[in-house]
C-alpha cells in the first residue's frame, strides 16, 4: 500500500523546479511505499509562487516558510532557497517535527550546520542533502568499482568543475536569479556552489580529506546588483583550486571556476589507483571511463597489449539505478539524479537505514569548504 | 486557459511508458494550452492493464480496443501496440473521429499506410507519428544548420543503427516483450524498427531517396517461441544494409544490425557537403559534431588553420527544445524526445499547422522500407 | 654482417619519399642483416630527379627506367610512378632477375595484374606490395586479435575512406603531381586509390570477399588539365560506395570518396563479432578501440557492468612493431608504416618466408577492385 | 651550398637516440643551409658506443667526453647525458668555443644554470636547450593562437603530465636505464623530468609565473639499486602537484607523477581565456581542441548554437612545421619534435636569431623548478 508522504517544498527556482519534478514522477519508475504528495510550496512573491504552484501541481502554496513549517498537513520540508536561509528553516522545521531534505551545500559555514545537525539529530527526524551528484549512475558505478576493489591502493585524486557563465562583466550579482553571486546569499562563490560537489564526490569515492591549502581569485571585482542597480564590490571567489591530501595519502588536486571559457558543466573527477582508475566527466554523463590494470579477484593483471581506457556506457540494466529508466542503450538527463536520488531517501523511510548525505554527512564537506576559503585567507596549509 | 485534451492510450509496454511519461510532464516545461489528460489506457491483459493504469495515473482502463476508441471522452487515441495492429486501430480511430497518434513505424507495409493516411484525411484527424529522433535537440539543430545553408550542396549521406541484444541464440522470439522478432507482429526485423529511424532522419535532413539497393540477413535461423515453446524459424531481417541515391544527386549508406557487438544504440547519421559536415551519434545525444568549412552568410572559408569539427553541446539556450528544460549545461535524456514532440504536437494543435511527421510524411519512411526489402529480396536496385 | 641491398627507386614524388625515407631509416630501429643502399632514383626530368637524388642520398639517378632495370648494380627495383606504368617495369625488372616492390594498386586491372604475379613468380624473385596500412600497429594489433579468437564469429566488417580534398572544381587533373584524378593515369579513382586500402584489410582481417554490390559517382564532371590547360571531362570515380558479403557469412559496406568535408585521412574500420569488436580510425593511427565481451581463453563474459569500448594506446613494448620504437607513450607517424612494411620485407629475405602482400595477394585486391567496378557499371551484384 | 656542421654527441641512450634520427634525417625534410655530420658520439663504455656508433653512422667515438670536446673538428657539443653531469660538460663546451645543445632540464639547480648560462654568453656560442614539446605541430599551433589574440585576457592555465611506469616497487632505480629514479644522477623526479616540460610550455604560452605553492610525495620508499642490488631509500619525488599564479593575474593548477594508472604520457594543458580556449594532450598529440567564443579580428562572439570545442587534426600545409612532412591527414611522431627543434636551431645559425629555448630561457624553467620544490620543502607559497 502506497503511504503517501507531504511536501512542502520552499523555494521555486531553478531547484524548486528540479525538486518538485522528482516529486512529481519517483513512483512512476521506483517501487517505493512512500508516495510524495505535492502539498504545498512557498515563496515570497505570491504572484510568482501561485504560477509555480498551478505549473507542478502542488495543492496550496504559502508566502511565509514559518507558517508552512506549522502546518500540520505536511510531513517533509524540502529547502531549496538560496544558502544564507538554509539553518533557521532547518531548524525550525526539525523543532516541529518535519523531515528535512535541503539542498547543497548545507549551510553558510561549519558553526550552522553544526546547529542544524544538532537540531535533526535531537529531533530524530529523517534528513538529507541533495547532493545529486552521486546519484548520477556513472559515478555511483565509480564508487562500485572503488568498493570492489577494482582501484586498489590510491595515488592521486584530481577533481575540476569549470563553468564560464560569469565572464561577462555585465552580468550582475544578487536578486532572485543571481543570489549565487551575492556573497551575502551564498556564503561563498565556486567553493560553496561548485566545490562542494567535488568535495562530497571526492571524500565518497576516497575517503576523509586531511589537509588542504587554496587560492582563490575574483577576477570581476565589481558587479551592478541586480535589485538595487548600484554597481557593488563582488565578495565571492569566482575561482578556487587547492592541493589536498586524503587520510589515505593519496594527492588530490581540485579546481572550480566560472571563467574556463567552453566548458560548461565541466564537473570532472579522476580516480588513480594501483589496480585501476576512473574518469568521469558531467559533460558526458552517461559514460564512465575504467582503466583495468588488475582484477581485484584474481589479481591476475590484463594482458599488456589490451589494456586501455574502457569507455562504459552506463545504461545496462546491471548499472546503478538503470533498471529503473528504460533499456540499454537509451540514456538519462540531469534531472534524473534527483529522482534518483529521492528514491533512496524514500527507501531509506522503509528501511530504517538512513540514505546518506544526512546532515552530518554533509557537515564533513562543509568543513572542507570552510578549511579551503581559510587557506585561501592565510595562505597556508589547513588542517581537517 | 488550459484545454483538456483526454488521452486513450493503447499499449503498456516500452513505448507505452515513454508516451505516459510525455504526458505526464509536457506540461511543467512547455507552455501549451492543450493539457493532455490520462483519461484511459488499453491492453489485454487486465492485470497488467490495471497495474499500469495504477503506476501512470490513467483514470480508467480497457480490455478491448475497440471500447476505446468508442467513448466519447477520449479525444486522442495513441497506438503503442505491435506493427501488425497498427493500421486497423488507426482506421477505427479515424473514422470515430479521434486524433490518432501512432508508433513507428507506421504500418505493415505501404498499402496499409496508404489506407491509414486516407482514414485520418478522409477524417479530417490530428494525426502523428512518433519519429521521436527528429526531437533529439542535436539532430533538430542538424536540420537548422542545413536549413541555414551550412552544409551547402550535399555529396554523402551515411547512417548506422546498431545494437547487439540479439546475438545470443537463446534470445526467444515473440509473446509481450519479444513481438519485435516476431515478423508475424513486426512485418520487418532491423529495417521497420530501426532504418524507419535514419530513413526518417535522413530525409528530413537531405530530401527524398530515389532508389534503393539492399542486402538483408538472418543470423540465427531459428529461436523459442516466448509463448509457444517451440523452435520456430526466424523470418524477420537480423540486419540490413543499403546504398542510396538521393535526388539531389547526393549518395547514402544504410546498415542496421541488432549483431555489433559493443553497439548499444548506435544511431548515427552523417552528412557531408560542399560548405559543411554534421555528425551525430545517439550513444551521445547532447552532441553534435559541426565542420565548419565556410560561413553562409559571408561565404568566406573558415581560416585553414583553425578549421576541425566542432563538439556543440547540445544544452545551450538558443538550442532546439533546450529553453524548455534545465540549464546550459544540463543534458536530458531518451524519454524528452517524446515530451519534445508531444509539445510539438500540441502547438500544431494550437496553430492549426501540422506537426510533423504526420501520417502522410511517415508513409513516405515506410515506401522507403518496403524498396528496401524488396531490393533485398530481388537483388536489384529499386526506384522509388 | 649487414648485407648491402642495392635499390633501385622509380619516382620521386609523395611515394618515393615515403620509400626513400624507409630505405634511410629501416637499419636504426631494426636490426636486419639486409641494409638498403639507395643507388639510383629514376625519374623522367633530369633536374627533378638530380635534385631527388641529392635530398635523399642517392648515389647516381636515371632518367630512364629501363636503364636502372639494366643495372647490374641494382637488387631491387621500387616501383612508385603512376599506375599505368607497374605492369610494364615489374614485368622488366622481374625479368632482369630483380627483386620488385611495387605500390599499390598492383595494377590498373586484373589482367595486368596476373601478367606480373607470372612474371615475378616464374622470375623466383621476392616481392612485395606496399600496402603500408596493415603496418599501422593498431591494424596490426587488430589482426593479432582476430587469430587470438578475440572477435569470435563474425558479423559485421564496415570500412570508409574519407577524404575531402578534390571537392574545389578548380582543382586540375593530370599532370606530376594530380595524375590520381587521371584516369589514364590512374585506371580508377577511390577504388583504385583508397578503396583497395580498405578492402586489402578487410580480406587480411576478416577473410575473402564473396560479391559485392557497388555505386560510383563523378561529382565534378569536368576539370582542367594541368599540362594542356584544356577543360576535359573527369572520367574517374570522385566517390565509391558497396556492398559486400564474405565468404564468412559476414556482410560489409565500403564507402570512400574525396568529397566528404571535413574528413581529411578517415580511414575506419570496424569489425564485429560474437565475442568481441574493434574500431579503428587512421585519423588518430596509434589507438584501437576493442569491445571485449568474451574471454577467449576462459570463455567467460565480461562482467556486464564494466564492459566498454577500450581505447587501446599501440605504443606498448608488446604491441606490434613498437618495441623497434621509442618508449610506450610515444607514438610514431604515417611514415613508419612504411619503415616497418620494409623491416618485414628484408627479414622475409632473411628467412625465406615471403613477406605479405607480395603480388599474388594483392591480385586478390585487384580483382576485387574490379569487381566493384564492374558492379557500379552494371548495377548488379558481382561475385568473386 | 650546405654547410657541413660537425656534431658531437654525448650519451647514447633514450635521448642520444631521439637526437641523432634529427640529425641524420632534418635536411631530408628542411631547406636548411647547415648540414649536420655525425662526427663522433661518445660515452662510457667503449662497447656500448661503439655499437651505437655503427648503427647511427658516426664517422667515430670517444670514451671520454673531455676528448671529443677537445677534438678540432668538432662545431657543436650535445649533451644528453644524466642532469648531473649537465653543467660541466656544458662549461667546458663552451669554453671550447663549441656550440652547445643541452637536453633538459638544463641542469640540478639554478646556481648550475646560472654557470651554464654564463659560459655560453661569454663565449658567444649559439645553444638550445631540448624542450622539445615546443616543436609539436599542436602546441605550435596554440601558440600561434594566443598570439593571434584568440585567447584574449588569460583567466586559468592548468596542466597535468601523468605515467605510471613506477608503480610496481620493484623497477629498481639508479644504472644507466633508470637514472631518472636516482636524486643522485637526476636531482629530481617528476619535477625536473615531466614538470619542467609543463613549465616550459605555460611560460611560454602564458607568460612568466609569479609564485607557486607545491606538495610533493614519493610513494615508494626504497628500491633496490640497479647497479648496487642494495636496497636504497628513494629521493626524487615520485608526484609533485602545485598551485600557481602568472604574472598576468590568471590561476595555474600543475600535477605529475608516475602513479596515475593508465596514463602512459598524458601530458595536458589547457589555457582558458576571455575570447576562447585550448586544450591539448600528448596522448594524442596530432589534435588541438580549440574553443573559439570570438573572432579576434572583427570581435564578433561566435553565434551561439554552434559554439563548440573544434578538434583541429594539426597536420594541413597551414598549420606549424606540417609543409615540410607529408600530406594533409597524415601524421607524424614523436620523434618528429626534435627534428622539428632542430630544423628550427639551425635557422637560427643562418639567420642569426637565437632560437628558443636558449640557455638563458631554460633557466627560467629552472627557477620555477627550484621554486617548486622548496615551496614543497617548506609548506609556503614562495614568490619568483
Amino acid at each position: 500500500m502506497a503511504k503517501p508522504l507531504n511536501i512542502g517544498m520552499i523555494g521555486y527556482g531553478f531547484m524548486g523546479r528540479t525538486h518538485s519534478n522528482a516529486y512529481r514522477n519517483v513512483n512512476n519508475f521506483f517501487d517505493c511505499q512512500y508516495h510524495p504528495v505535492l502539498k504545498a510550496c512557498c515563496g515570497r512573491h505570491e504572484e510568482k509562487v501561485q504560477a509555480f504552484a498551478e505549473r507542478w501541481g502542488y495543492e496550496s502554496y504559502e508566502t511565509d516558510w514559518r507558517k508552512l513549517v506549522a502546518r500540520s498537513d505536511i510531513d517533509v520540508i524540502d529547502i531549496g532557497t538560496p544558502n544564507n536561509t538554509h539553518q533557521e528553516i532547518a531548524i525550525a522545521a526539525a523543532e516541529a517535527g518535519k523531515m528535512v531534505l535541503c539542498e547543497k551545500p548545507l549551510a553558510m559555514n561549519v558553526a550552522e550546520g553544526e546547529a542544524m545537525c544538532a537540531a535533526v539529530e535531537k529531533a530524530g527526524v529523517a534528513n538529507m542533502v541533495w547532493f545529486n551528484y552521486r546519484r548520477v549512475p556513472a559515478i555511483a558505478l565509480a564508487k562500485q568499482l572503488v568498493d570492489e576493489g577494482r582501484i586498489g591502493r590510491p595515488y592521486h585524486y584530481r577533481a575540476t568543475y569549470l563553468q564560464d557563465w560569469t565572464i561577462a562583466e555585465d552580468v550582475p550579482q544578487g536578486g532572485a536569479a543571481l543570489w549565487r553571486l551575492d556573497a551575502k546569499a551564498a556564503g561563498s562563490g565556486v567553493t560553496g556552489n561548485l566545490l562542494a560537489h567535488s568535495i562530497d564526490s571526492a571524500e565518497w569515492l576516497n575517503g576523509p580529506i586531511a589537509r588542504v591549502n587554496a587560492y582563490t581569485e575574483t577576477f570581476v571585482k565589481q558587479r551592478q546588483h541586480q535589485e538595487t542597480g548600484q554597481l557593488e564590490p563582488v565578495e565571492i571567489d569566482d575561482a578556487c583550486m587547492f592541493l589536498a591530501v586524503f587520510q589515505n595519502g593519496s594527492m588530490g588536486t581540485f579546481e572550480s571556476t566560472r571563467y574556463a571559457r567552453g566548458r560548461k558543466n565541466y564537473n570532472t573527477l579522476e580516480l588513480n589507483g594501483e589496480a585501476g582508475s576512473v574518469f568521469f566527466d558531467l559533460e558526458d554523463p552517461h559514460r564512465l571511463q575504467y582503466f583495468q590494470y588488475a582484477d581485484p579477484k584474481t589479481g591476475n593483471k590484463v594482458e599488456s597489449h589490451i589494456t586501455g581506457w574502457g569507455s562504459i556506457h552506463v545504461t545496462n540494466a546491471e548499472h546503478p539505478y538503470m533498471d529503473h529508466w528504460w533499456v540499454p542503450g537509451c540514456t538519462i538527463g540531469y534531472e534524473h539524479t534527483f529522482i534518483n536520488a529521492l528514491a533512496d531517501f524514500l527507501e531509506g523511510l522503509e528501511t530504517g537505514q538512513p540514505v546518506q548525505p544526512d546532515f552530518r554527512c554533509a557537515l564533513r564537506t562543509q568543513k572542507v569548504c570552510d578549511a579551503v576559503l581559510e587557506s585561501a585567507r592565510c595562505g597556508q596549509w589547513v588542517e581537517l
